[in-house]
């Protein structure tokens, strides 16, 4: 570990602590500091991943807690006004922290990179201390592997796709693409399915919940009940046709 | 490791060591046979990778020279001639190594069920023995990490695309996303760079170059050289611009 860096964002894979790189394991063992986000009354979903690893040691957590998530849609103005000023806190507690010496560890479920809330602290934090961002395996790679689906061959053109886009635009983007992720399932279920429908690709669409961790499930999309929401951490996976050889 | 599980796919990450997981570099120290694909007269890319792990050991090593690979067009009859017999005659060779009681692994470079060429094996063994593939961090991780560029914000799409495809599908692909990630470049980095100035997305584009390894090289796409060819680990990343909190 470089002296240097007092911040790390530290990506913990899509759940099974062995997917864990070696560096995330050895920044988690000696960070002063492990921050994490998570909502009011919860545990945070990286933190939980951390459990494996982590004895309970209070001293070095900090918790962020998220002053709203899904009760108000993130394209709305009162959302913005409602996260803004939390980021910004949790940014200067973050930075006091690493000031005063301290190794601080942003726990990331997945890829800090890739869809992460780490992002908005360091983009807050980038020109104030010395970060490192560890890449880390993401909850799609999880998610193809444990569906047992290699998810592009050959030319095959990926498309990754929150699905909090409006129906038309998911299903539009679907049917020109070889092979599809959707993530951020949540309350647009219904949505996407019917997307899927539009687009052709219902039978090809695999349902991926907790992948690589316990209580993983992983049915095909056309067996799954139609009246259920999902939970954080599932997706859907339309797996690419390309090049056989 | 269950004792079931005879064939390993081991993602290995995008490049440095420490960026496996711990699973992969636990059935790198103890798989009886290590696997890997190369071109005639070099190293793998994947073997390369563990090389910081693994000693000097002839007995475990299995190559696999592919009898072509850039030489013909992947979409050329000749090269699924060439290719098919290569990956049944490897099926056979690892098949045969798992029959005798040995734990082998196939080393790939980024995760193995992306773009990866453990797949070819895996279809041809998936009902004949018993598999795991082990996820890891992709290339493309390692990339907009170390260029220091959150790929995907908010809402935004992300299209990964393969280099081989026609120009004018490129630019129709990159107009149409918020951020992109284009891989196998080798030759076809001046048709990516027209596709990219069509879809008005070359000042965005960053070239990487080796992420998280030795000799790494991150630069504005505007800034490199009109005349380079793009090696091995290369691609280009076009960040999203989605919602920042």
């Amino acid at each position: 570990m470089s002296d240097a860096i007092r911040l790390f964002g530290l990506g913990l894979g899509p759940g099974n602590p062995d997917l864990m790189t070696v560096r995330a394991r050895g920044i988690l063992e000696r960070a002063d500091r492990l921050a994490h986000f998570c909502k009011k009354g919860r545990r945070g979903n990286a933190r939980t991943i951390a459990d494996a690893v982590l004895g309970a040691d209070p001293a070095r957590e900090i918790a962020m807690v998220y002053p709203v998530t899904t009760e108000i849609p993130a394209d709305h103005p009162d959302y913005a006004a409602a996260l803004n000023p939390f980021y910004e806190d949790c940014a200067a507690r973050l930075l006091a922290e690493a000031e005063a010496g301290r190794i601080v560890a942003v726990l990331c479920e997945g890829d800090p990179f890739f869809y992460g809330s780490f992002m908005h602290l360091w983009r807050r934090l980038r020109d104030r201390v010395a970060i490192e961002v560890v890449p880390a395996v993401t909850g799609m790679s999880g998610a193809w592997t444990r569906a047992d689906a290699p998810i592009t061959w050959g030319d095959d053109v990926l498309t990754v796709l929150p699905a909090t886009l409006p129906g038309n635009d998911l299903a539009r983007r679907l049917a020109a693409t070889d092979a599809a992720v959707i993530m951020k399932l949540g309350r647009h279920l219904p949505k996407v399915r019917a997307a899927l429908g539009e687009a052709g690709l219902l039978e090809r669409a695999i349902y991926v919940e907790r992948a690589t961790m316990a209580g993983e499930r992983v049915v095909p999309l056309s067996d799954l009940p139609e009246d259920e929401d999902a939970p954080y951490f599932s997706m859907i996976i339309v797996p690419g046709s390309g090049r056989r050889v």
